[in-house]
């Protein structure tokens, strides 16, 4: 009843690849079964054969060039889990060219070059699945991918970084300073030692990019994605948040508006009662708007060995069932037109309240002076909270009403010129009434 | 580039197959493009062909009977939107029989028939989908079927029936009673003008029997849930539950234990932070806790006719790529083994929490008589609480600590005979500490 091997050329031994080959021994009778054929780990590219690794497979070849791999005529499909752009791109582009199916979890890989990979899959009759690039183990880009194909998705938003989650709920429920937490992420496992990609939200900006591809039918270059992270967020600004009726999370979000496309990450204030809101750890979340299908929400594990490995191993067992039809014929997937690149709306049109936090010096005039700059922008002041008195300086927290970024960037701008302001931070995006 | 029209036999044209006619019209571009061939309605089945419609496609061609449809030669799909178990049953398996693929909408047949129609579809090389069976337009069978093959799912559980869900909220939020709540809902078409098998939970067990029977991969029979449904959930059970932290949802839950299911459907009192006690309205959402990828949700419309169109046609256009193989090649999905019944504990030793009502007269020593039933059947209590004084009858409300079903069964059935007890109520499952 079952068929001939699924010989798998493995792409990077790190945490990822150590589930996979754990799962397959631990449940590959299962997935044998469910498969129709045995997937078994055949090549295996490590940068450090030497390294002590828990889990070595015992049959599998391994080299030290990930292109190597590719380049051997006995594997049936890549396995990309090596991350970073070269030469996990070479590779599977290679690979492709050889007309062998590839699953990848590389997100940077697939946010800057899905269209020519895309592209080169369809021309080779070739799979390419790549559902743990985004959201771990939540099955995100299946469902978009197929089971929303027939609908429009007019928005998206999402919690798509599990590290800045991490440090945000530990900033929000333990009252910790960001640089306490993100040591504890790290001690966790939940954090690179280099932690730039994350708290920049360049890693987020990827997987937008990504998801705003898929849902928009065409590309959205990660460079076009206005990203901010939370680098700037101070433990004042989450516990001021928190008296508002909100909690900071680094959204991620994407809509489609006027035929070009809104895109941005950063820290951003949600309503308490948000979904998005709920989301806690190192858990990510995505809200899909459809016009159809209405509104629909994800959510679960973002990163981690075992999630990871349990999407990268659904998409090998789809290529079990199905490699592809063979040049000509296309890979029989849903097509999207990622080819087409997508306008992306200059950040600083993006209309929005944002939250301020100005330290002044406690006098009279001072919010005469604030507001007037305010004023001149065009941009109203939904609130305005004097945090402290008597001590010097104090916090002016302010929410404003729907302006432009460009407009609220203007404001902090002039106001940093203020002679009674002693410092200006970055504003952070509100998203939806807490009231 | 784009193939042959895959022609839909559609049996029924209530509001789902009307929401198809319309998105065929709407968004037929994109689907084409997407699916690389029109989908075209080629032949509907209506009971009565002369009821004024909005949406009439001008192309198809009608029939009254369902199996009529199927023995025509001409269509390449069917598309079963006609609900419950006879004729469609009968007019799907001709469909299979005939090597013709199917996506259906129906939770009763899948439930029900699941073992022989997924047998039948591998036989005959022919796919079998049913993502609208479950959840509306949430993608949760794909995900189960597909991108979670390689896990393992060790307990699910979910809101999946909208009308009673809507209900809870309105009795919750607005302070009605379950009758002012239900017809509110008839008024906003979210509930038939029969709603016994909502209330009932007999529609939410049909759904959980197919979500479980993919997620412990064998037969869960629908007969085998123990269900209970809200008929009998007062706004005062409502009331107090929110008192003690918690809000009334109806609960469909199963979960793996000792080689047998644990599967029930009933009224449970859900801590306020639980993620399905957040779902509101006629939303649905499914939590699955699994070994590798953890605890996952997927939240979204759990029923209404755009939302169960787009999950038809997403199945539709996975079709119009991937008919099938062919008889003796199998459909080429994964492999359930729907076939392998799976012994389902029986309700009364699944072991919980419980709530329960009890009016009783405000005399001295009730308590006392009352706790000595608790006490000799072994369910101790974790807290009881008098509502009301001087009136007559009073409100107990008890909360047991972990006890058998069957014993908490057993004390209300005692309780009852006790003079001083004018009124028990149904015991209420409390899932997790509201604490």
């Amino acid at each position: 009843m079952n068929g001939s091997p699924l010989r798998v050329g493995m792409l990077g031994f790190g945490t990822v690849g150590q589930a996979v080959a754990r799962a397959l021994v631990e449940r590959g009778q299962d997935i044998t079964r469910r498969a129709g054929r045995p997937i078994r780990l055949h090549r295996i590219a490590v940068r450090d054969p030497q390294r002590e690794r828990p889990w070595w497979p015992d049959d599998a070849l391994v080299h030290t060039d990930a292109v190597d791999v590719v380049e051997q005529g006995d594997i049936d499909v890549v396995l990309e889990v090596m991350g970073g752009e070269q030469p996990a791109l070479t590779a599977v582009r290679r690979a492709m060219e050889r007309r062998l199916p590839v699953v990848t979890a590389n997100k940077l890989v697939m946010a800057r070059h899905a269209p020519s990979l895309l592209a080169l899959a369809d021309e080779r009759g070739v799979r390419l699945l790549f559902e743990a690039a985004v959201g771990g183990a939540i099955p995100i880009i299946r469902p978009i991918r197929e089971s929303l194909a027939s609908d429009r998705i007019l928005a998206l938003g999402g919690i798509v970084n599990g590290t800045t989650n991490f440090v945000l709920t530990e900033m929000e429920e333990g009252g910790t300073s960001l640089d306490t937490a993100l040591d504890k992420a790290r001690g966790l496992g939940y954090a690179e030692a280099d932690a730039r990609a994350d708290l920049s939200g360049q890693d987020a900006a990827c997987k937008l990019a990504v998801l705003a591809s898929l849902a928009f039918d065409g590309w959205v270059p990660p460079d076009d994605v206005h990203v901010s992270g939370i680098e700037h967020v101070e433990l004042q600004d989450v516990q001021y948040a928190r008296e508002l009726g909100y909690v900071v999370k680094l959204l991620a979000t994407a809509k489609a508006r006027d035929g070009r496309v809104e895109a941005w990450v950063g820290p951003a204030m949600l309503p308490r009662r948000h979904p998005l809101a709920q989301v806690r750890g190192v858990n990510n979340a995505i809200l899909l708007s459809t016009e159809a299908a209405g509104d629909l929400m994800f959510y679960g594990p973002g990163a981690g060995g075992n999630p990871t490995a349990a999407a990268v191993l659904g998409d090998l067992m789809d290529v079990a069932r199905r490699p592809g039809r063979g040049p000509g014929e296309g890979n029989g997937d849903v097509r999207w037109r990622v080819e087409r690149r997508l306008d992306v709306a200059d950040a600083g049109s993006v209309v929005s309240s944002f939250y301020v936090r100005l330290q002044v010096n406690d006098r009279p005039g001072v919010l005469a002076a604030v507001a007037a700059v305010f004023g001149r922008n065009q941009v109203s002041i939904q609130s305005v909270i004097q945090k402290g008195r008597g001590t010097e300086p104090v916090d002016l927290v302010l929410v404003t009403h729907e302006a432009s970024y460009r407009a609220v960037r203007q404001v902090v701008g002039e106001v940093a010129g203020l002679d009674v302001v002693v410092e200006t931070g970055h504003p952070m995006w509100v998203v939806g009434n807490a009231a």
